[in-house]
């Protein structure tokens, strides 16, 4: 392992998969009622955010109070961060300040890179950009594996607003790098122009994409994104991408409906698709605690594999 | 006991007194210095304020870290919440994020019983819109005890803007589980129209009441609230309903005066009141934290009654 | 010891010393690696912030946690303190919740000293007004001793803002109890009037004064007070007043450089000189934990002198 979580496509697989079968022995020991390991006690993780996200902040901090870890929030917002002091300062002074490790949450694709550069601590990246959300795909990858089995071959697809999307783009090169088969179906006007040199398929066909996959993922659709320039409207968006009873149905019996949350029911997900026993939106939460556990384990505290 | 408190209105006589009397035990705990209890080791409890109220998020805080709780506090604004998120998607957030306790507080009445029915842990109720606070009246009667012995009997008199205070209403209904006898006293236009069918007296001669009180118990003046439709002015809301040197004269001489903060001195109570020896201003907030640990023991950790 | 930490002007020499080799001693248990002391376990220590300050307030909360301490942050926006509330109900309020230590920062000079007639518990001054910020001071102070050994008689100059600068005061009057010679260079609209009444000396010229300086300590140029009133421009400013490479070069060869943060690189310090090896500041950051740590241990868990 590496000392930073930056990036899911730096993960060798043998790296993802120590990731999945650590958070594998944490589920099982939260299965067990325990509740509380001492693996992180004395160690500090500071929750950097630089942009509002309670969901990720929370199950960070929950994965590492479980881990008897101390957290401190920091939330950038009227800090002397908005008096003008640089990322550099911020980081050298939370390393000053003996943070074991740092999550950061920033705007700017590349924060975490830089921050990386000026801190002993381990990075974790929280979401950065349009850039990336390694734990997000790493938590998506446990969720499928749970309920899958292994996912060499499996065809994941991947629905929305890709271009504005870390999901899409973290779950694409890990999903790569775990053999599977990932196929983007969204309009043309919402991936990025990079998208062809991404290890996956792009599809404007959302119905003939849908029989033949194992897991289907929608994306939240940022509604502020959403004008004349990228779609015509919510209501057309919803009609082409959504996914409603009926393309429920075009999925083969066993697949999955997943969705990162938070989602906007009736938009691109039907309330009762989102609720069906076939959904792992649930899961994926309590996921996201267990895999912040196994990563935060193995940065921090466990032998390097 | 039930796994929730949302009512103090749905509290059988036997639960508020296993609450009180839990608390006396808490209290006496906190008098041998003994600062923390290992009770709720590994529990995990969230604060879930949609409305700001520092005071009642950190006792609830102080309550649960002293029983060695986790404490994860959740503030709505900025969150997904305001992005839309369903208040029920918010609970399926919190239900697999691992919360044992989620205390909310809402500006709209009912959400607590609606979280209730989406999460396995215990919701605690910490205030909704105008309907419900019921560790304020359990706080409230634990005071009362604590200054006057059994409360069978009592005479319990509630002054102001009983029209937007939950605290009145959880008061009403917990005192007379309690086997007092409460007699409400406000303008009419600030009380609500169902307060006929509350098990209270109404009064509008705060100065008819008063000799016959063993407790007093202003209400914050909600000065944003006080406009021509209410009442005409703070000076006259204060010179008939303001307790007053000369109002604190006719009260029988163990009468005590209570307040659940934070007051307006000079408006509803006078200086010299709120901060005489028969005030339980002051108990009250360190009550707080003692009914709360009772309350958190009861629903997370202690036997069932 | 007394009780509270208001001012570093009230600490006697022995006391200054006290937390100075207290801080030494934490300093040291740090680097075995020993991460967090059980002194303060089952202790609640809350930060009263009614001005941001991100920086000061996590490094007393990481200063609290190493000792094992509960942590409780109370800040002021938002709270019913925004309702009207008086500092003294906010601090009856506190007492009652059974803080032990309330860390206050506050706009208002004088503040701490109020507060700290209304509790039990030790009141620690985080900054108020323009008034003092002694922490600040002691930590300065532990960053040169532990840079130049025995402060008796050594030069420190302080460059910048005096004027609304608290820093500034609480270091001159802890440096001339420690036995040091402090000359404070600033234009002359921004030094107080009161400076003929402070124990040093004052001077307009920097370049005169570097030759024979041990510390030179940056204050930050707080770009909202820059204006005609107080001084032409920034680029004015930097000319005159901002430690470039060629004042630094002025300096003793073992002269050390000293901001308190955040930085205007490129205003009052050039990025160079910031990052050189004869420049604290990094270390001041984590010296400020440390001596947080010490006064902490000292109030509230420690032998009294």
């Amino acid at each position: 392992m590496k000392r930073h979580l930056i990036s899911a496509g730096d993960l060798a697989k043998d790296d993802a998969l120590l990731i999945l079968d650590t958070a594998e022995e944490m589920a099982r020991v939260s299965e067990r009622s325990i509740k509380k390991l001492p693996t992180l006690r004395g160690r500090t993780v500071v929750n950097l955010f630089f942009e509002d996200s309670t969901r990720t902040r929370i199950s960070f901090e929950a994965a590492a109070k479980r881990l008897s870890a101390d957290v401190i929030n920091f939330s950038a917002k009227g800090s002397s961060v908005s008096k003008g002091e640089s990322l550099k300062d911020t980081a050298l002074t939370l390393e000053a300040m003996g943070a074991d490790a740092v999550v950061i949450r920033h705007s700017a694709s590349g924060a975490p890179h830089r921050l990386a550069n000026w801190v002993r601590g381990s990075v974790l990246n929280a979401g950065d950009g349009t850039h990336e959300h390694p734990t997000q795909a790493l938590l998506d990858a446990f969720s499928m594996r749970r309920r899958l089995g292994n996912l060499d071959g499996r065809n994941v697809t991947i629905v929305g607003d890709v271009l504005h999307s870390r999901v899409a783009r973290s779950n694409v090169l890990l999903l790569h790098t775990l053999g599977a088969q990932v196929t983007l179906v969204a309009p043309p006007t919402l991936l990025p122009v990079s998208v062809g040199t991404w290890p996956c398929e792009v599809s404007y066909d959302l119905d003939a994409v849908l029989p033949k996959s194992d897991v289907v993922m929608m994306l939240r659709v940022q509604k502020e994104r959403m004008n004349a320039a990228y779609f015509p409207s919510e209501r057309e968006y919803s009609r082409r991408y959504g996914l409603d009873r009926d393309r429920f149905a075009k999925m083969p019996d066993d697949a999955i409906v997943m969705h990162p949350g938070p989602m906007n029911r009736g938009m691109e997900i039907a309330a009762e698709v989102a609720d069906s026993a076939r959904s792992t939106i649930v899961e994926q939460v309590a996921n996201g605690v267990t895999i912040r556990m196994a990563v935060l384990y193995l940065l921090l505290g466990g032998e390097t594999a």
